[in-house]
């Protein structure tokens, strides 16, 4: 098998997709941190969209990455086929079982085989979309952001396997990025971070289910509890610490038996149309009028100041 | 029914359980505040354990609730019967559901009933705890803060009822410290806090078990992802934001589907003792040569820096 690219010889990246917010996020990460970019989508809003959301981006980026590389060209395309002088490639197609295969299939053909290719899917599994890729599916991963990709640092790696080549060149890839790659080892729909996503929101649909507390409580209970300890440790570290001077294994001898009785009675709840209803009404209530483009920007601003304060 | 004392009459808390870290949390908050505190625990190291966690939490306090009100005054004791002039009291003692009953029947003759009766349990029942209560049960309420106590804003309020006197007057008396009251509307094992956080570990030990990833990656999953967001906006305002321009309303009408379905695949451990081996093991790569007070030390500046760069 042929070696992959040094990494210090990459000096273009390709991004498609780059229209829709993954993509576009990517993008300015990329140029930001020195790479010239060659953005493609078929969209004929690209250029406006992709615009727009690098300048918008950019004051962010400079803040929580100082960096004295200059800043990288960008070129835009809606052909596939521009994208071959490229040296990395940032796959970020819709979530699209067959459209993920065939781009995948193509730029397996298109590319050097030296290059690694990320594919951005959150939704679906790496086996899956490289199926159809006939020259060097092993250099082709799934790299996954996490939404605000271009704020929030976690990017979790798929490989062929969890330390196959690709894995690891993407790791010291992305790290360069102020980016903090995981491997996922074995794939699993939802990676790791929308899993816990998942787990949370269930739970949090469950208690407005059952009327045991209002939408806007149960937000401010995240984010005034728990969300706070997650930005800083993870549950497992957090478990540790609630085990006190004897730590988690403390804490699994003695608490294991009612964790385990707790995670039984959690309940999955049914999505019926009067539950909806009491959750659109709950967000309206909490939103306070405030659009969604508002909350982003809310969102958005809360979170550099705590990668600041965090410096991560 | 008699009324409730005013909330600016309030001079004197009780604070039972003193000597561990939810007494001694809920002590410091209340002295930096100004109010006088008779802090009651059995322990014969209550004086040390209780002027070390105040000397210790003090600092934090100044700079996160900048006050003009003069510190309040401490005053140490074993018996029960020195708690009657307080009024206001924070009950504090184990978790075990015969103690806390005896404990709160006793509170509920002893101290006059215009005062209100605050019980920190964590994985109680209201409705269990007040059993024995025969003179004003409904002054009885539980306020749950959230570890660490003195650090973190959230505290979940359950009453008699949603709407109670006693879960009124406690909304204004917590918001008048700091704190983030919500409101439980009906009685759950575990309030709001610690079932999302039941849910969270139930998935990252999942995770584990499925050797899906290290223990270490799951918790970095969490801290430059999710954790980040959570301690921003909630769940329910999240996915809301995930909806784009339409919404929860969009997402719930599109995503509803994929989700129920993820939901479904979330699956509970069994914790064997393989299992809770590759957590111990994890936990202890992880922790890289920190003890748990190390840990807890960073956590705490952690939190601090977060709370400031937020104004929370």
């Amino acid at each position: 098998m042929s070696e992959l690219i040094p990494r210090n010889e990459v000096k273009t990246v390709a991004v498609l997709g780059a229209a829709g917010t993954v993509g576009a996020s990517w993008t300015a990460v990329y140029l930001h941190h020195g790479f010239d970019v060659i953005a493609q989508d078929p969209s004929p809003a690209l250029a406006e969209r992709l615009h727009d959301f690098v300048d918008r981006a950019t004051p962010a980026l400079q803040r929580l990455h100082a960096t004295t590389t200059q800043r990288g060209e960008l070129k835009l395309t809606a052909a596939m086929g521009d994208l071959a002088p490229a040296q990395f490639v940032q796959e970020n197609v819709p979530e699209n079982e067959a459209l993920k295969r065939q781009v995948l299939a193509q730029l397996d053909l298109l590319l050097d085989p030296s290059v690694v290719i990320a594919s951005s899917t959150s939704a679906l599994l790496r086996s899956q979309i490289v199926a159809e890729c006939s020259r060097r599916p092993e250099r082709i991963i799934v790299a996954h952001p996490f939404n605000p990709p271009h704020l929030l640092p976690l990017v979790e790696l798929v490989g062929h396997s969890p330390e196959s080549p690709a894995v690891r060149w993407a790791m010291d890839f992305y790290r360069q990025l102020g980016k903090r790659p995981i491997v996922v080892r074995k794939e699993v729909i939802g990676h790791i971070a929308n899993r816990l996503n998942s787990a949370i929101y269930r739970e949090a649909v469950s208690l407005v289910e059952q009327g045991i507390a209002s939408v806007e409580d149960i937000d401010a209970a995240m984010t005034t509890g728990p969300g706070l300890r997650w930005a800083v440790m993870g549950p497992h570290l957090l478990y540790h610490l609630g085990g006190g001077p004897g730590g988690i294994a403390h804490y699994l001898e003695h608490l294991g038996p009612s964790q385990l009785k707790r995670w039984s009675e959690l309940k999955t709840p049914a999505l019926t149309d009067a539950l909806k209803r009491a959750m659109i009404e709950g967000v309206a209530d909490e939103a306070a009028g405030r659009s969604v483009p508002e909350l982003e920007a809310e969102r958005d601003a809360a979170l550099i100041a705590l990668l600041e304060a965090l410096r991560r």
